[in-house]
């Protein structure tokens, strides 16, 4: 069962390493069957290298439990699954460590919006959640984890679908495993452009260029691309 | 009709990405036949690995409709047709969102020459046009985009065959689309030691060194290369 | 004899280079044999590409004496056999000159702990021995070096196990050869976001926070990967 | 005539590009055969791809005048003429435009000694040179910057076999041609470090340290590598 989506989480999962945003085994993406009420993820600590669809586990939407798979789940299983509760309207979920994302996200700063690069993908600054309390690490982490990221991107998660956890990295989201991969490589790509372009002193976008980016390329409006030409 | 100039503006389109210049389909080339009044630009949207020369689309300079291709050009577009409007003598436009390239358009500076690295290509610092108003953004966009950048390089645009859009990216062009990607790569590696540069102090070299640098490679009494000889 | 150990040494050291940890000879494994009483360690000053199982060097742990080899074993093979000396419980030593964990030892800084990427690995700060004296350089350099490390790392090296020698680079160590490239390799990944994340004012994580990702990897409570499921 | 000679610049010049030193033809490898008073170099302006050992130039080291070769030699050929006549002990001379060397170049610094990387190779400073005046740059421009450079490595040139000049990047030479590249490696290595462990306060490191790492690998005490064992 759950073939085609185990067979996306998987895809979803292999791209990360080719796409340079992965060490070792730190990064996961998912993908979710709304209907089906269940999402494929990565096992945890597995190998990119030896990763087969088949390995992929199943979890319930409802209560975080394995549907079908023999391996341990992605020790952030319960922060996807609080994602995929807060956020609606959305396909797949990807944590990563890449490099400059992860730097914001330890120095506990949003990663704001310099330029059209940012603005094409992003509407705005991506939030950075402030750092957990101790009660909410030493209790159900990963799931408070979840819960402080989803109440920072509340406001925002469709127009701006990444969000950063302080003192940890990067979760990115979109319409399924492979577009929140994409989002995944773009807000890597903004944040080192951001880094350095905040050393020489630059300056948030007016919002009127903010819009005239995104909208060109997202929402009823857009003339980006060979879409409903 | 139009193979060859649709096969050159194809190919260095491809060159972009070989170049590490592109993430995803963020950077296109083009290059015009001024006697026949157009030029072929990339569809917009399309990937890289699966760019076909029939693919380029063929516009034309007299007012920007298409004259031959079935896809949608470039959303750019309109900025290629007000350089090579204004720049009389170029034969190919780049515009990328090369990293080191872009941090400069984000802060809104100029890339100073502060060596002979960027004194062989560019005769003095890449100019960074400024900011376009709320009028300009939210009417013709990218008309005046091209507008403001070509005010920007009016003056230097033949011997710096580069510029700057503020809080978006670079254009080069040159000779050919060829050209004008050469001069991207260029710009790039400049961009990059001009950043870090300007960190340890540095200053823009000395007129006579941008003079002695520029004409050994440009001009009647160049030397440098095997043209001429 | 030592077959096995010599070709977890020799694989170690190959693992270097393909790691992007080191240019031209810079940098060298070793793996224990505690019970023979041996560890086999690189030789000194040959390429890592015509590097054959049969040229690792095994040399005593009691004096330091070579037991088997034609080659003169690595110059730092005293540092190394300091390290195994003063940390009973590891099984592999590496040194490099990775480029950003040899940024940090150049300035004589610990790397701090500013995230979980780095909680996973070190359990707190990675220190830096203090600068040998004269004394100490002009004497037995080698040996010194170790004892200086060693000394640094004293009350920490099990659950941190990396250490810096100012204005020289890292050590790391692990339960084998292999192990101790694995930590050479996440290392020089902290060490480079660390350093970025300074320059955007990041402050060490929160103890509870370092407590719940080492421990959630290591130890008798450990919930990640696929162990003790 | 003049095979070897030919051979082993043209192999030298490849190293370049191959060790990411070069971009397009920026860069230029030279070797000496001081009994037959020439040195062979690099064509000017050739792409490294299409580059072949006869392409070579050889040139007389009594009035730089073409002994042998169809094509015009490199535009820097008057500097590798100046720095064989100033360095009789050196075999082959390097010249690139690497990144972090041409950073140190452009501000006009010299490349401290940070730590034993940099002492293993270069026995202090790297010397960067004064800027050349108007009157040395408007005249025999690269006979004077090889003179300038000259000077400014006269009383280090065996014991530090690179220099930078002002505005423009590093020279570096060794035994041979092969050497130098070495040596132009390694700086490139050391700039990019020192330029970021200066950010985090490094201290140039103390004259015993220089003084055992460097002679650990040259001169008659040395007891690195296999060599005299």
């Amino acid at each position: 069962m759950y073939e085609a989506l185990k067979q996306a989480a998987w895809a979803a999962n292999l791209a990360l390493p080719k796409a340079n945003l992965c060490l070792a085994t730190w990064g996961n993406a998912s993908q979710v069957d709304r209907q089906a009420g269940v999402f494929a993820i990565k096992p945890s600590g597995v190998d990119y290298s030896s990763l087969r669809p088949e390995d992929m586990v199943v979890v319930r939407l409802s209560d975080g439990s394995v549907a079908e798979g023999e391996l341990r789940p992605s020790s952030d299983t319960k922060t996807h699954l609080e994602l995929y509760r807060a956020f609606p309207t959305i396909g797949g979920v990807v944590h990563t460590h890449s490099r400059w994302a992860t730097i914001f996200a330890q120095a506990g700063r949003e990663i704001p919006a310099l330029g059209t690069t940012h603005a094409d993908t992003f509407y705005g600054p991506v939030p950075c959640a402030p750092a957990l309390t101790k009660e909410q690490i030493e209790g159900d982490y990963e799931t408070n984890t979840g819960l402080v990221l989803a109440a920072a991107c509340a406001d925002c998660y469709e127009s701006i679908p990444a969000g950063l956890v302080k003192a940890h990295g990067p979760f990115t989201w979109g319409r399924d495993a492979a577009g929140a991969v994409e989002n995944a490589i773009i807000l890597e790509e903004v944040a080192m452009m951001a880094y350095h372009s905040l050393a020489l002193g630059a300056q948030p976008v007016d919002s009127y260029l903010l819009d005239k980016h995104y909208l060109r390329k997202h929402g009823p409006g857009a003339y980006y691309g060979q879409t409903g030409k």
